[in-house]
């Protein structure tokens, strides 16, 4: 039997399907919506691709995505440099530039510890983290996420940090804005109730 | 507020938000997923875009998507030349090829006669399918979608076809098999009574 498709449109149909959740049927769906674009678009696309690939790299000072040396909220002059915020992943990093809320630094782990995955101290970036604690910086924020991992990861970055003198503090967990108490987990409503505050 | 990502990045994005099916978060995962993968590999899907859309064209004598001149099967000396099974699209052909069944020729139309949508005679590959239509071939079969567009396509054709002494015929609807005449529509049910044989 002759193949169904031309093998540059095969190649492209495997190369689709390796992506994430991406099955063969988007894959064929998308490599059609390829070859119907004008190639200009399709020429974008593939550069785009290797550009992003070739280009972003970790920031030598914070370890977010970045396409330069040194990304631009840590060259920005305007952040605060006493406080640094670790989160575990440049998307945890984006999330919380979204509230314009944080003016300080970040620092971005790449990870969790995860001693059933096989990931330790020496596999986040962590010695890079501990190299910026100058006497600048007052306050590191432990921003990791509410799980086992993120917990374990904040305790132990806060028993390195606190012994330099520099503030160790954790983001609040509880009810989020507009949940429902009846439809909060128990972990989530103990976590509200230890965090309470007067009014 | 600094962007979140760094630009290159924040492209690549834009650029798979632009795929069809493919959201905003389905986009970041993407991206993010490209920037994990060793470079050659990102190198590779790039440049399978562009091989692709470069290289597929129509073939000459079918119209289904190819990488030569004339497709493999068009070339294919085993293949029966005095059939042609008229499809709507090159993803049809594919299907028809898998069953391993047919073994003439095909011709894709590139959609179906739609005067709501603007379709008309014109806009598919008819001129193209008339100038195969030599003394060799003895039957077309029409094999486009059991739908309104592809009834009336089929209709069309067969009058085109038919004054020049060619068989036109029209692939059988009724029941898939494994189907469940329960659960049939009526359309298709009255497809399979009026299609009934001897048995």
């Amino acid at each position: 039997m002759a193949a169904a498709y031309p093998p540059s449109l095969t190649a492209l149909i495997e190369e689709f399907e390796k992506l994430p959740g991406i099955g063969h049927k988007s894959a064929v769906r998308l490599a059609f919506h390829m070859m119907k674009v004008p190639e200009e678009k399709a020429r974008r696309f593939a550069q785009a691709v290797l550009d992003a690939r070739v280009s972003v790299r970790l920031c030598e000072s914070c370890q977010n995505l970045t396409d330069e040396r040194i990304c631009s909220i840590c060259s920005d002059p305007s952040r605060d440099r006493s406080t640094i915020c670790v989160v575990e992943s440049p998307k945890d990093l984006a999330a919380m530039e979204k509230t314009r809320e944080y003016r300080g630094l970040y620092h971005v782990l790449h990870g969790a510890l995860s001693p059933i995955d096989g990931v330790g101290p020496e596999d986040l970036k962590i010695k890079e983290l501990m190299a910026r604690l100058t006497p600048e910086v007052t306050e590191v924020i432990m921003a990791t996420n509410p799980t086992v991992e993120g917990e374990a990861t904040a305790m132990y970055l806060s028993r390195l940090v606190k012994p330099l003198g520099v503030r160790a503090t954790r983001i609040a967990h509880g009810i989020p804005v507009g949940g429902d108490i009846e439809f909060a987990d128990e972990m989530t409503l103990a976590r509200a109730m230890e965090g309470r505050r007067e009014i």
